[in-house]
């Protein structure tokens, strides 16, 4: 089953082509460029190098969120118009499970961030036997406090785009803390493919217009109305 | 440092650009379409993308051999092209080391592997400590068998074009081996990167007059001839 994946939920892009297990295809770049501007070229030029059109590929997956609230929209945005125009299913996954997945080389206990601003990370935290991705809690949002008492002295390795924010808070108290390595911390097309295909065949993809994006908190400008309705009443 | 990474020795091509140890952005193929007509769209889309041209790197490196003789050929004569025309240092690095940089993220013993045909492959292996590669013995063009029996039992993660047929060949023999997982196992522009920066670092580039394919064999086509002539001699 061919799979193309996008991921733009957080600093950095990519687009993956894969057919089963094989990643086919990929890019990925992390230079503060936008992703508005960028992934929608990266995703053509990938096909268009490979020889392979979108009627070509089984579902679109993306990565649905957590995470930044532009980059989650532009990504779901953009799978909606590509699956649209070519009536493909689609296939949304957590951002921090496919993280999980990207890094899996790793082995161990994986500890995805990313920043959320505010003292907090959105995070999972995983473990990875055999190569399959094992999910220890649920997607939350978590102060970076919180998250280094629940670690404690256990080795986790650091994976996203708050890993170095969440390595220099809490390396003092949580000595077994390691940073993935950077070619690994980044979340990838890739990790949104391997996240998505044991949905795909579960039958478990739903229609652009069902597509969503998913998140943990409302965006600040929500988040300011309240406060400022609440402090008026 | 800037530097663009080519790799196209096997069957996958890969261009990386990074900036000192940070992966900046990576495009990988491995659908079986020629390198000489993807290679260069894929280094011209990828700096185009991120908004970078050729002036702003401090070097071209390229993955130089051993591989396939029109696949490293064609590396290096591209990277040649884009180094003469922009002034540019060139690096040349092992292939074999390379990818072991490229799937440091495993740890421990890595055997890298390419399909020399013949019973055959090009072959070194590494160690990763603490995200080190370490090598372990001299590229070399070694018979599956005899390297069965080196490996032995020792664990060691099969990495390269060659890793399935070395595995599928020795899995009864080396109990210990592993083949690398697939989002791995093939070389990319990230490890011909990684590979090249202490050379960089160290003053060891050369002009692009200079850089030149590493072969460890003789192709097919002199082979034969040699064989051809010392049988009528």
């Amino acid at each position: 089953m061919k799979i193309l994946a996008l991921e733009s939920s957080a600093v950095s892009a990519s687009v993956a082509l894969t057919e089963d297990e094989k990643l086919v295809a990929q890019s990925f770049q992390n230079c503060g460029l936008t992703h508005s501007r960028t992934l929608l070229p990266m995703a053509e030029a990938l096909l268009q190098n490979c020889g392979v059109t979108l009627d070509d590929v089984d579902a679109i997956a993306v990565a649905h969120g957590p995470g930044s609230f532009t980059g989650v929209r532009i990504g779901v945005a953009t799978v909606k118009g590509l699956a649209l125009g070519t009536d493909k299913p689609c296939i949304g996954v957590s951002t921090l499970e496919a993280m999980a997945h990207g890094a899996r080389a790793l082995g161990g206990r994986l500890c995805c961030v990313m920043d959320a601003r505010a003292g907090q990370v959105y995070n999972a935290l995983f473990e990875v036997r055999e190569g399959q991705i094992y999910r220890l809690c649920d997607n939350r949002a978590i102060k970076l406090t919180d998250l280094g008492e629940e670690i404690g002295e256990a080795p986790y390795f650091l994976v996203g785009d708050g890993a170095e924010l969440c390595y220099n808070t809490l390396k003092e108290t949580c000595n077994s803390l390691r940073l993935a390595p950077s070619e690994l911390r980044y979340p990838t097309g890739y990790g949104v493919a391997a996240a998505a295909l044991p949905l795909l065949r579960a039958g478990k993809s739903c229609t652009p217009q069902e597509l969503d994006a998913f998140y943990l908190r409302r965006p600040q400008a929500e988040r300011e109305r309240m406060k400022r309705l609440s402090g008026n009443a």
